[in-house]
């Protein structure tokens, strides 16, 4: 079969030129006789892979020095206790924003370690839109605030990032991380699975500043203490190198495009695309409106769960895959990470006119 | 340049078959238009993916049902913490045997959460054998005890087993699983790495009989409980897809193969071959002796550093990769899992021969 658009929420969409390179060399990386993955992750060959990964990464995402890049396992659900583990240090107080699934995951993950108040939750409308901020409303003693800066599920981002004053932000930044430029200066802590913006999943990128790390609980598994990573490169232990590797092909691939601000106008115009649409139409609705939306999930309903199953199967017909919602939200969603080209929203769009015609 | 012998001892040699296949369909997974990688791990697709490599693995190893079978994160070096955060259910206390710097990490792992007796060790000669065990010499109050049934960088092996009783037996089998034939039902737990004889790294297999989950300790994260990925089927979280197909290809290669008994065969051969070599050699050596040789690892020196370093060039340079040996042993090592063919390790022997010849 043809390649199709692939609206998947995760693992997501690679960028076509990437996979290409990756499979031209599967079998001899760089003229080594050997695929990158039967490659010891102490030679030359992957630590300059993993070298310029991060270097990369640095560039794209203007990343100041007293920053540590980590590239570890276990996805962010690991990170729901990392962060806690290693970053109640003083009071072991921490404040949480409670924007959805992910985020509740995370709350109930680091109240396991320490005290959790979650200062503003959007759970009274099925997390359809981010709460008020205000900048009063953090504790000043705890050890670091909680964020899930855009929500997969329900296709919300964070339209500003709160300022915490002194208190670290931690971001668990996996929905659209490289997907919008962010100051990392306002977080002391971002992490993010691989598996929408960066390649394939079991990989999972921290950026943490360095003053951070060190105070890990004593009860904190080795693997899970940043420190001994910060201090081993991100190679304590064989680190996942083929998603790795893969995660360096996705860094050039957008350096090559410009970077973060160009594929951000890139994803703006995409998102508008569909929005836009959703906005005039008399039968498709968005579910979350305002500058609360993300540019990266955009879900949407039907009237009835008829015309949403019938979309969906007619959608994949036609070449467009993987647009059913979450269950909770119901409907449908787009995700439309970095790798989703123009054309494969334009395609969306004309096939939802389409439907609209034959359907009302 | 050719593809070439790669001794590596992980990551390490994947089978050609299987690579070639990866790459086939690199970009077209069966027809579905989209990579492996860009697949949901909640889609048909890769539940496929999963139940089919959980199948394989369960035939390659005649696991009874009573065991559950796992494909996680984070390395065996995550199992040091997981095995004593999850077993650690009445007594608090373990024993060990030490047979190398595997087994040393697991131990220092292991005494932070509970009370670790070492019962057997063979550090006293750079862990060159492995102790007697005698059965009589585990505590029966133990929560488990824990062994490395191969030593990569030493190349031993327990040549039989211990019996533990009543007492679960928990083994690190990184570099062995699937190279040679074991008796599941003697376990109570076995762990591995994928590096060495599974797949890519980034993937962790463990196979757990059933009635020692749910007992985590109460500071265990999430992601660290067994019982959590044994209810969600190892997909609690995104699991490391592209890690999990390139096993689950691994695991068809071998049943086409015939099979663990087959391939243990075909090992012990190749592992003979070099051996005896080694044990006419006039100038080489291997460091380990008798019925504790690993058929996985073989490490062998020349006498003289110099010497080392030279043949581990000159191989190279013959297509002969990564033979050095881990500093802790020194010379050189020959890592020849089951994806090393016996022509590989034919090359080496011939070479072996050569240098032998133009250096005595």
């Amino acid at each position: 079969m043809a390649r199709i658009y692939n609206f998947s929420a995760g693992p997501a969409a690679i960028p076509k030129a990437v996979l290409e390179k990756a499979k031209y060399e599967l079998l001899d990386f760089k003229g080594a006789g050997m695929s990158v993955m039967e490659i010891s992750h102490r030679s030359r060959e992957f630590t300059e892979v993993l070298e310029r990964a991060e270097a990369n990464l640095r560039t794209l995402m203007n990343i100041p020095d007293h920053y540590k890049v980590l590239f570890l396992q276990g996805g962010a659900s690991s990170q729901f206790a990392m962060v806690p583990l290693n970053l109640f240090g003083k009071t072991k107080k921490a404040d949480y924003i409670n924007t959805g699934q992910w985020s509740k995951k995370a709350i109930a993950e680091a109240k396991r370690f320490g005290t959790v108040r979650v200062v503003a939750s959007s759970d009274d409308k099925v997390f359809n839109y981010i709460p008020e901020i205000n900048n009063g409303m953090f504790d000043p003693e705890a050890d670091y605030v909680h964020i899930t800066t855009n929500n997969t599920i329900y296709g919300t981002t964070f339209p500003e990032i709160p300022d915490t004053g002194k208190v670290p932000l931690v971001a668990d930044m996996s929905s659209n991380i490289l997907g919008q430029a962010y100051d990392v200066r306002k977080f002391g802590l971002i992490y993010a699975g691989a598996q929408k913006n960066i390649g394939p999943a079991g990989l999972t990128v921290v950026i943490i500043r360095e003053n951070l790390a060190g105070k890990a609980m004593d009860i904190t598994p080795v693997m899970f203490n940043y420190q001994i990573h910060i201090d081993n490169g991100s190679r304590y232990n064989t680190p996942p190198s083929f998603a790795v590797y893969m995660a360096g092909l996705v860094f050039e691939w957008l350096i090559n495009l410009g970077g973060v601000k160009v594929i951000e106008k890139i994803n703006r115009e995409k998102a508008a695309l569909l929005y836009d649409f959703l906005d005039n139409s008399k039968l498709f609705r968005a579910t979350v409106s305002g500058p609360d939306r993300s540019i990266m999930n955009v879900p949407f309903i039907l009237p009835s769960d008829e015309l949403n199953e019938k979309f969906i199967r007619e959608a994949s017909e036609d070449g467009l895959k993987t647009l059913k919602g979450h269950r909770t939200v119901g409907g449908m969603r787009a995700s439309i990470y970095n790798a989703m080209p123009r054309e494969g929203v334009l395609a969306l769009v004309e096939f939802m006119k389409k439907f609209e015609l034959s359907n009302s």
